[in-house]
């Protein structure tokens, strides 16, 4: 039961961003930036790191649907999320991957907690400075969204079918086609 | 000294925004309606929430910053900013804001640390959905921002002379004004 009055029918953070449609356009964007825009990070790499950050903060909602994009992303490997999820080092992801990861979980806790060693880890496995800074915003803006989402309450269904259903797509249309739907004609204009 | 290539010049969050125009956008835009939109939260209370949080986070740059901002707000009152960073419960503050700071302390922690009884007490004290709605956004937000400039080592100086003059400024002349001078054309054009 959400902690405020929330337009219903929306699940996770879809409620409050019915709810606040002028400051659902800026998280959407942000989002849509970080895990759909160009990038040499795949997409699928980059909603494992999501879905990482928001199972480390047991966020239910988030790393349920973006663990469910990464594996529509990934072919429908639903047990390399799970893998990503209980202990990446031991996932089928590529060293670099595994490196921004360490990053990512830094930044998770606090990250003042980054040190210069993560990062020479990641650049000596390959990683640019876009890729860097990418794995930290994604990181630190989970624990945003994740808060969001726990903060207020919001109804986080325990049914897998329903995440599967939605990470294909959004895997498939984008977060902007799928947010518009939910949020109608307040969000529906942006691009 | 950053961990990645920031352009120079740029302190705290201003080295990754200027770095990446394309995240800069929504960050500051929801900041922007966050923090100076319309809202029966006034302009320096809802800085007192971000100056909180991050204070809590212990991120230098965001604190200073943002503090210095709500003093502006608050007719200069530095010592009442002071009071709010080390105890809020004694502070001359609304009992409407001391509830909505509650609130605002337990996401910083976990989202899912908020309960009923904390809205309860906020709400008894006149706060509205949406005021609660906001005050979960913003520490949620803080949370971001504060690991983004954390995460990526940004320069954060000890010079509060520097961040009072920001802090004028930007009550003066709004974020996106004060942005626009840091982005250049990346960021001027943006409403």
């Amino acid at each position: 039961m959400p902690h405020i009055d929330l337009p219903p029918g929306h699940l996770g953070i879809r409620g409050p961003m019915a709810f606040r449609p002028e400051t659902a356009r800026p998280l959407n964007d942000l989002v849509e930036v970080l895990l759909t825009g160009p990038s040499t990070l795949s997409k699928g790499e980059r909603e494992l790191i999501a879905t990482y950050i928001s199972s480390r903060n047991c966020t239910h909602f988030c790393h349920s649907v973006h663990g469910a994009i990464a594996a529509a992303h990934l072919g429908g490997d639903e047990a390399l999320v799970k893998q990503v999820k209980t202990d990446f080092t031991q996932a089928a992801i590529s060293p670099k991957l595994k490196a921004l990861l360490v990053i990512a979980g830094r930044v998770q806790q606090d990250g003042k907690l980054v040190t210069a060693a993560d990062v020479q880890a990641a650049r000596s496995q390959g990683a640019t400075d876009l890729e860097i800074h990418d794995t930290v915003l994604i990181a630190a803006a989970f624990c945003m969204y994740n808060r969001y989402v726990d903060g207020l309450g919001t109804d986080q269904p325990d049914d897998e079918a329903l995440y599967r259903e939605r990470g294909r797509r959004v895997a498939r249309d984008g977060y902007v086609m799928v947010s518009a739907e939910y949020l109608g004609n307040a969000h529906a204009g942006h691009s």
